[in-house]
């Protein structure tokens, strides 16, 4: 492994204030959840299967209590089903958009590759249900460490595949946050090689799409993004060990250095404290480079996913307003 | 003044490498250019009439030599003219594009409205008439510390009206990059005021459209960016003479804090090292919120300008290919 200790120790004695240009609520947020200092997320290095599932139950257990309480506050109902061998709950909000009444999303959920399994993978298909007002299905792929790449990819090929057959790939919208961002784009791609019709239009929020250390925010924002901090520690730990026997540079595992020719548009989310804004920018700019129409969006002062942790916040609802905005447009534009 | 000594002095001993994701050329444009230290740039605070005058002189030297190898490189013909009074120079390049035959671009030059005054002006005016094929007026708008806020604004107004008698409201486009960007904000904005015809579409490059020392990437990208470095030093001295006896939050001086609302399609660039990514960004939310169709792209690794200062790149050529692009769509939706 690199000696990463000189170009980012700088930043470990950092005071840094709350952005001034949030919104009340994210100021509050903000306050309410403590950010582990960056000695401490850097140390984070989980080593053996013993650790990895025991860090794996604490922060499902955790993320658990949160989506229950999500599941109750939006008025959601939770469907758990085997499309193909594969988990994958329905979520259907209380109201459908009338523009999305044929139309589903498939989401796949973040949490480095390794969180998140279970109930805690609907937590941002919640939101997109409720918000944008569309039947969401949420695909529980499998992980490591059990099950490294390429079975999640696998999976997510699966669900997409046998959802396609139901509804058409015409009425399918895909995406995701963080590495569900990055899953999302590695399944496009596939999908494109594979000469398998793709979706209406992609959603990748603030995506993993390089999960080698090159992207600049990075460095700059390590220390700086308050939600994952660093890349040292528990990210690079959970990117080799998703990675597996493959390269950390593979499409599958980084879509950043895949073929984004003739993928349908996409609309990116970042803020600018985020730790993979740079992989988010990236991604942005090779879409356009092979004529992809996008859509980006950078929030002030937002951490990794800050519009999903915090979800009670005007930020995030002006997220999944432009990500139903796109979408309609996507529609129209087909 | 505030005193910000503590939330950025953490800075200023970071040790930064060149990003990994820029193109040969950037990085190459990168290590030529030597970046000033964070603790030189922050002690750089001319106060006197002289010491203005005197760094005014010096910067504009330079530049003048850049512009003069531009202006032969890509063979533009310049005209120097007083358009209602205000000095303007007419760059036409040597090919104009089909769809560009009977429009205009009117360029607001930057330079934190007191540099870049005379030949410097024409800068990347020199590049959008080259590289979209267009005719481009560029506004040389009078200055502190003879001219403060209003002369620039005013100028920019009288500019824009009498080009726009004579070629049309709907045959014009508006730009331009830092403070000029920030200026084009506000002459839209005024012009929207006084229910004057706007033109057809706005670019805003890296707009600097909060004179205050509010957005979130003047603190985390102090010292990270490499050429504006910090807002300390320079660019407060530049604000503060600017505004003179007006508010900095005056939406004439800082558009961030004026109406958006009704304004036509705006493409804006920034980069991840940008000092003003958070200025950026805060006018793309803004404008979104007020329903204004707009275009956000951010460079990896860029800082403020980056793609002007090194236009020899790769990510220069694609912001202007951007720029083109996103023109010919606000003509196709007109």
């Amino acid at each position: 492994m690199p000696d990463y200790t000189q170009s980012t120790s700088l930043n470990s004695n950092r005071i840094i204030d709350t952005p001034t240009g949030l919104s009340d609520e994210m100021k509050q947020a903000m306050a309410q959840l403590p950010t582990p200092s960056l000695d401490a997320v850097k140390a984070n290095s989980p080593s053996t299967q013993d650790q990895w599932l025991e860090q794996i139950h604490m922060v499902n257990t955790q993320q658990k209590k949160k989506v229950k309480a999500m599941r109750k506050h939006f008025n959601v109902s939770v469907e758990l089903m085997s499309v193909a061998g594969v988990n994958v709950r329905k979520v259907t909000p209380t109201h459908i958009s009338t523009c999305f009444e044929d139309k589903v999303y498939i989401d796949f959920h973040g949490g480095a590759y390794v969180f998140f399994s279970g109930l805690p993978s609907i937590e941002e298909g919640i939101l997109l249900a409720s918000r944008l007002g569309i039947v969401v299905y949420c695909v529980d792929y499998r992980m490591p460490p059990s099950s490294p790449f390429p079975k999640a990819l696998d999976d997510a090929f699966t669900a997409y595949c046998h959802l396609k057959d139901n509804y058409g790939a015409h009425n399918i919208f895909v995406g995701g946050t963080s590495a569900g961002g990055g899953l999302a784009l590695s399944l496009l791609q596939k999908l494109k090689q594979q000469n398998i019709e793709l979706p209406i239009a992609v959603y990748a929020g603030t995506p993993w799409a390089d999960l080698t250390n090159t992207s600049d925010s990075l460095l700059i924002n390590e220390g700086v993004d308050r939600i994952l901090v660093s890349y040292q520690g528990l990210l690079h730990a959970a990117a080799t060990l998703y990675a597996g026997k493959y390269s950390l540079t593979e499409p599958g595992v980084s879509p950043l250095y895949g073929d984004f020719t003739g993928l349908p548009p996409v609309i990116l989310v970042s803020g600018t404290r985020d730790l993979f804004l740079s992989d988010t920018v990236r991604v942005n700019r090779k879409l356009r480079e092979c004529a992809v129409r996008t859509q980006l969006e950078v929030f002030e002062g937002l951490s990794h996913a800050d519009y999903l942790v915090a979800h009670n916040t005007l930020e995030s609802l002006a997220v999944y307003k432009e990500i139903k905005q796109f979408f309609l447009t996507a529609i129209s534009t087909q």
